[in-house]
């Protein structure tokens, strides 16, 4: 393993399978109690050396990013996707997704606020700045849809103009049939 | 134990603790990867007897709640909180959660996107009715100020008007020092 960190990421990736596993398994409830009792003991050895908050109050900074816990992009969150985003240049970014049992609202569709987070991710990523992250201060979304679980996803979002401090962007989800979910939302840097 | 499908709400108490311990362990890389391969393990047991698509999906009906798999209140799933909804009547609803490292955004702070996903749900279970669910038209969110990790939080919302198959809902997220997120959405029943 050439970098150090990705063992983190692999762990990560394990627990995102364990996840599916547990919400779709029908094994019987007496084989699943000595499971968990399992589970509970590898949970106890990682707890033996752990952070104090969140990821991302580590004061340490070993070449992992910051990020690596976050909800919707972290590689060390197994609750998160991870959405890998790409950018486009000038502002424009996208990503693709495929989203799993995890993510259900209607049966067989991608909860609406799961669309949401992703969304507000995505449309703040075109203001992000290193070392100079954006907040979220409104954000609109429109529903045209339901979404597809397991079914190849596409984010993408892009400025429609800046103002100060402030960047207004758009965005949408879509799967190969078109949008399912549009969104404008405004980004704020903060002053320093 | 009583209640047969206690066990898999034991089992996803049990993956959610392992997820928060997967973000915030320090053990070193070398350690981390046999850690991985256990966990694999037991996903391939899990994986053993598994319903096809996601929970919602299931054709069979053994007392499980269908939302069971649900990203937001679902017990069955480690992603999910869970949130817990309490019916105040009359379509006013709310919830208390203590949300951890899995929902982080900024350091310390919850992700906009879960804030978001959270308001979805439960402005929409104010429209909610047995076997007639809503599905979200339009949400906007205004971010007053950041929402933190690992402190008491309360969700709430209320209907505002309803017109036909539409409910007007609003609602917010707050902490011990009031709103950090308010919300606006509307929600349909889809016609028969």
């Amino acid at each position: 393993m050439t970098d150090p960190s990705s063992a983190y990421e692999l762990l990560a990736i394990s627990v995102r399978k364990l996840i599916d596993a547990t919400i779709r398994t029908e094994l019987q409830p007496s084989v699943i109690a000595s499971t968990a009792a399992e589970i509970d003991a590898i949970t106890r050895r990682l707890r033996s050396e752990q952070m104090p908050g969140s990821f991302g109050q580590r004061a340490r900074i070993d070449g992992q990013s910051p990020a690596s816990g976050n909800a919707v992009i972290g590689v060390r969150n197994p609750s998160a996707p991870p959405l890998m985003i790409h950018d486009r240049g000038n502002g424009s970014v996208c990503a693709e997704v495929v989203l799993g049992a995890a993510y259900e609202g209607p049966a067989g569709y991608v909860h609406g606020g799961v669309c949401a987070m992703l969304l507000d991710h995505i449309l703040g990523a075109t203001a992000h700045k290193p070392g100079r992250p954006a907040y979220t201060g409104t954000l609109t979304l429109r529903y045209h849809r339901g979404t597809p679980l397991r079914t190849p996803l596409q984010a993408e979002a892009w400025i429609d103009h800046v103002e100060v401090v402030k960047t207004f962007a758009a965005g949408q989800l879509s799967d190969g049939q078109g949008v399912t979910v549009s969104a404008e939302g405004v980004f704020i840097h903060r002053r320093h």
